[in-house]
């Protein structure tokens, strides 16, 4: 495994590799990797001749307030865990690397960047375009994965790279959860020991409104407000950021299940949340 | 010459002739053709192995109420001047295969992008920053020309491509000029008889201006009141957008001679300006 800090010589090995006819898989991450991140590596490592991981805790992407420099951060843990996957390249650049002094230049998908997540966290994925634009040019993959955990950054990296004829195939891939339920995430470590047994009241919550939508029986309106009460009850659960019903071809909310069904080929509800727990927040979701 | 209105098939071919080592070449323009456009096709032609021109006008970068309707337009005769200029490849995209239907992902330079043209003209270079790097995307090249007449887009691009790695050299072009000095531009055929006589203006006001800084006895702050003055007298100089000192490594605008020259490595002086003949806007400008 080669673990490089400098953007040319793995854009340059990385392309040699290319042009001889490798294909690339990609896994950007933030670092401090869990089950979820090694299910992307693993399946890059599968399904490409070379799989190369990004380890860069992208500080365009935290708001001021935000857990950037809290954010966990264990580099040494990391190569280990990417090693035993058998991925071949790590690239773990500084923020001067990437962002250089006079950094000037951002990419923006309207709309879908401002709702949900984007809503509560102005300018989030704005950074996360931009930072994975830039780490695309550099890599030059044929297939990024992504985790569904985070649906909407998911959704608007695949927008982004549609709309400006990036290409590199992106590959959703399943969200890996703890036994109990709890979606992974490196900010789980946050967690204090009642905060984790309590955290997995998000998961619940979206599974008990998967039921109801499925049962039919109460209206959406009706479900949101029940798993908004549910949620409030829990002590632990310090706010609520949003608790939505989504077309996730679209990211559009779904106000109406009837009028819904009958637009043309819509089939699939997504439901999305984000809550605290005590400082932490937490985002999850599920697909009927 | 081939020439493609689909994105897919030149994309392929082109990335096809790259991989088996050739050396792309590309002009991006707005197409109805002058030899401002020509010099730039002959260099690529002279300097790469394979060159592709794009013709798109393209309505992002158009503001409400400006000339996008009206942009002159003539494939035929624009396929004739690339096919004597020995160019291999013509992309002749509509608007849909470009934009599609739901279009949402801008790119944007922060700062550069709100002055001089920008200002008067808001959105203007986040749409030429935006179709630039999708064709970039589309067409691949090794070397993308661009001529100087629009020195703040050339600024633009290349800060784009530095600040989110791509690689493409981004080469620079002189100024090509009619007879009397007048920039080549698309736009200059809106000129009727008198006022085409009369643009002239704008050149002569930049050259009297770049023979004041070097004569180094004045202030800019007057040379700046007499250029403004020379271009207000002149009955087809409708309007002045601006008139401006720049530093052409930065686009900073220069308030003191003095000053600047102090800074390390400020050699070079851009005296830059946007005017109304009539209804047409003109920009040139000069590099000392």
């Amino acid at each position: 495994m080669k673990i490089f800090k400098n953007i040319k010589p793995i854009h340059d090995e990385l392309g040699a590799l290319k042009k001889n006819g490798a294909i690339i898989g990609f896994v950007p991450t933030m670092g401090f990797l869990h089950k979820g991140h090694t299910s992307l590596i693993q399946r890059s490592v599968k399904e490409c001749d070379i799989t190369a991981v990004s380890i860069f805790v992208n500080p365009i992407q935290f708001g001021k307030g935000e857990d950037f420099d809290s954010y966990p951060r264990n580099a040494q843990r990391d190569y280990s865990i990417i090693e035993e996957t058998g991925a071949e390249y790590v690239f773990v650049p500084n923020t001067e690397e990437i962002y250089g002094e006079d950094f000037k230049t951002y990419v923006s998908v309207k709309g879908s960047g401002n709702i949900m997540c984007g809503k509560y966290r102005p300018g989030h994925f704005d950074g996360v375009c931009t930072v994975v634009l830039k780490l695309f040019n550099i890599i030059n993959p044929d297939i990024a994965y992504f985790g569904l955990k985070d649906f909407q950054q998911f959704f608007i990296i695949k927008k982004m790279t549609e709309d400006l004829n990036v290409y590199v195939k992106i590959q959703q891939c399943p969200i890996v959860r703890e036994e109990d339920g709890l979606a992974m995430s490196s900010r789980n470590r946050y967690l204090s020991g009642e905060e984790r047994k309590n955290a997995v009241i998000l998961y619940r919550t979206l599974k008990a409104a998967e039921e109801m939508v499925k049962g039919k029986s109460i209206s959406l309106r009706q479900i949101k407000k029940v798993s908004l009460d549910t949620l409030g009850k829990n002590p632990y659960v310090k706010s609520i950021d949003y608790f939505d019903f989504r077309d996730p071809g679209t990211l559009e909310e779904i106000k109406n299940l009837k009028t819904y069904f009958k637009l043309k080929s819509r089939n699939k509800i997504l439901i999305a949340a984000a809550i605290y727990i005590g400082s932490t927040r937490l985002i999850d979701n599920v697909v009927i």
